[in-house]
């Protein structure tokens, strides 16, 4: 089975070695990992002004080629994970195919808001914040729940990683394994 | 046709009345809209530690019965446009229903990538900041063209609105029933 591998890991400016490692772990439990990155040579022979709609467009083949999609759901950039990411998972639930999701942030969404909102223009800080415990706006744990059963891999210590160490990665490509029948 | 409402107004304090004003501006160019935030009272009803997933049953409900999605774009505690409504995006945009799309925020996202990456982790000031001078992450965009052959609209004067200003929601609403062939 092919699982596309959703993240703001092409960002990394070591992404293809990011990207080698976590097709490596895949491998290892059985499942072939997809990268959005691998694309970057046949993208860059579109005209400039057309180089994200090519990005774009090999992004959603990748997609409809793949059985499942794995998703970093660590936030990037605000209280959220990585907007691209969220709309690919939520491109999978449309398609009802499984979904797997993983965070290794330890902080919870809330805890994420508050800090978010204090840098919000004034007409902003009455914004009610979401309050649920969840590891981010609940779509995003419903997505995952009902696209495999499972809930979003967190650190199991409640220790917050590095943006790109990969141990809560193997931890939701084991559980993704083992629920699809792998192992 | 009936539009899904999506967009974080549903956290916003007169959150009804913001619901009601986006209704009636539908129905002036002939949409049914509907927002997510109508099922709050039956919602209440859930076990406390179900009613997040009570919340994400109801939405999804609501997508399906809908035709196509009216997204508030506008950056929310963060780089990017909400969470859930970036997911739901995804999810119009993996059932093939048509995709709208606007935001009240003039600046670009790679501009306000920048001011978020300064507060992230020394490890994510490398992180490389995407510079197509797109409003958000190239798959937004991309979802909002694929699905309508538009693009996201945002203020034509370039000045940034309000959060919760209407007049862009409504250029959006009349390009959208424009497109539908409603006008």
């Amino acid at each position: 089975m092919k699982a596309y591998l959703a993240g703001p890991d092409v960002f990394l400016p070591n992404a293809a070695q990011n990207a080698e490692a976590k097709i490596k772990i895949c491998a290892t439990y059985g499942l072939i990992g997809r990268a959005p990155l691998e694309d970057v040579a046949q993208i860059s022979t579109s005209p400039p002004g057309d180089v994200w709609r090519a990005i774009f467009r090999k992004d959603i083949e990748m997609m409809e080629e793949c059985d499942l999609i794995i998703a970093n759901l660590t936030p990037f950039r605000g209280a959220s994970a990585d907007a691209g990411t969220l709309l690919e998972v939520g491109w999978f639930l449309g398609r009802g195919k499984p979904i797997f999701g993983y965070s290794n942030c330890a902080t919870s969404f809330s805890e994420r808001s508050r800090a978010q909102q204090a840098a919000l223009p004034d007409q902003m800080q009455a914004v009610a914040v979401e309050d649920f415990g969840l590891p981010d706006n609940l779509m995003v744990p419903g997505a995952v729940e009902q696209g495999s059963g499972l809930a979003v891999t967190l650190p199991p210590d409640a220790l917050t990683r590095p943006f790109n160490a990969l141990d809560i990665f193997e931890i939701c490509v084991a559980q993704a394994a083992q629920r699809l029948g792998l192992r």
